[in-house]
């Protein structure tokens, strides 16, 4: 629903492969609008942005970089999952036939579409080789993440050959700058560049993330961001809203939760009895950092 | 929790692909008692058959030919999933982690281990290849069941040279006699040598399979397994109980059901009102052919 780098280029990758593969004539899509960073990527390497799908009623899709049915497309149990390539934990998961399925604990959904692609020795487009590239940069934020590999780190050198990717790192830190350029979004907006709706522990969460140079001036938002959050809980009847703003120059993550179920955010990340915020510590990964450690914290009570 | 002989080399063949690998120390095990089939493949090629696992607690796990939790170990969820191999359906799959999983839909588990062995370019040693054929010739019926693919006869043909199986057809003859010789079996036991449990249209179901060369002997047994389903149904409170008497020789199943919810596999497999059975001309699979049916009919109503 709210596209990253990751997911627009594996769209695009998985076509590619497919379509080379066996001619099956996949087109890559996307659920929801793209973030400046996106922006950047197709626009460095002069690819067009995939078609917007809004709704999945009687079509047959790949899932990419997704597959927990809250993330992916409207009316998805009226059409048919043909293939789920990705690198998140499963959940809730039900097919009524067998497909295929691949999922890896890389960094990145490229990474596992670059091996499929060098499996079988076939060749990647240039500029989709960049895009696949700058996916890997941005999911693993410079191979610095918990969740980057020694997969991730070779896919991506492997990659920026092709894509004529002399200097990654100034390439790189162009890219990231031109996603975390936040001016002019309001509130609302930064709430909804990525946001992912979880169930853990029997409780609706909606779980939004800002990674910033600026953190200074995003923090300055803080009771905007709150007021928005209950807002947004009001209408969707949630239980819980958490924002995690991360701080790409400290490598650390400031989260701010709200909602019926905010003492449970509280709990968990060891936060003061009634705050509405808690500083992590070297924790930059919603996927590897935050998640797991939800899902921990049920089991455990 | 009933292993075939999939299972069983599937779980032999990926412990050893992984020990390769990178030295992981992987034991294989079973969840419950072998069947003759099994038994006769082990002995063929001079295996030891696989640890009982009874409890999950605690242990760390790789699942291969199963993920529906109905089918797995005892106290999964207090142990961890590393990963998982399979060819059928996803069924109400969560992890907390992201996970490595490798899902495709042919004819046979160990069909993928062997496309992992061979992507890396690593040896499987001759009695594992024994095994991983002879895996594939019993799920695929000597490559007839609809869920036999290209890819599974290309398995199965390098697999016999690494095993040294000259004469395939001979082999494979020899091992499905085995494996359908019912002698000296009660009608209960009938019932256990391959039974599974499945969630459809809100119905606890479970669905167990005979293959037979001597399909009117089985069906002698009728009023037996009627009598039996309902008392294990007494037993487990289960809505549904089916019996599919699958006749080698005509490629054809018949059905046998009965339960509370009856009337629904009535319904589904076209039997007469009140009736207690369905034979189904070309149906030999119950992952291919009988499940999808529930499924469909279930989200048709």
């Amino acid at each position: 629903m709210s596209p990253d780098t990751d997911s627009v280029a594996s769209a695009i990758a998985y076509a590619e492969y497919r379509n080379k593969l066996d001619g099956l004539n996949a087109i890559p899509a996307r659920l929801g609008k793209l973030n400046k960073e996106t922006t950047f990527v197709l626009d460095y390497f002069k690819m067009e942005e995939p078609v917007l799908l809004e709704d999945g009623a009687g079509k047959k899709f790949i899932l990419v970089d997704h597959n927990e049915k809250e993330q992916s497309v409207k009316n998805r149990d009226s059409g048919e999952i043909l293939e789920i390539i990705d690198h998140h934990r499963v959940s809730d998961l039900t097919t009524p036939n067998p497909i295929f399925m691949r999922f890896e604990p890389v960094g990145c959904t490229a990474t596992i579409i670059y091996k499929m692609f060098a499996g079988r020795g076939m060749e990647i487009s240039k500029q989709t080789a960049g895009l696949m590239l700058s996916a890997i940069v941005s999911d693993t934020l410079i191979f610095k993440s918990p969740t980057c590999t020694r997969e991730d780190k070779m896919a991506a050198q492997a990659l920026s050959k092709i894509a004529g990717v002399d200097d990654l790192q100034t390439f790189a830190g162009e890219m990231l700058k031109a996603g975390s350029d936040l001016q002019g979004y309001s509130a609302e907006e930064l709430l909804n560049l990525d946001r992912k709706k979880f169930r853990v522990a029997g409780i609706e969460a909606y779980i939004s993330q800002i990674q910033t140079l600026d953190y200074d001036d995003i923090m300055r938002l803080k009771d905007e961001f709150i007021k928005e959050m209950d807002l947004f809980l009001e209408k969707t009847k949630a239980g819980l809203a958490v924002l995690m703003i991360t701080d790409l120059n400290k490598n650390s993550s400031m989260l701010l939760f709200t909602g019926r179920r905010s003492e449970f955010a509280s709990r968990v990340f060891n936060a003061k009895i009634d705050a509405d915020h808690a500083y992590l510590e070297g924790v930059v990964s919603r996927k590897a950092q935050i998640i797991p450690r939800l899902m921990a914290f049920h089991q455990g009570e």
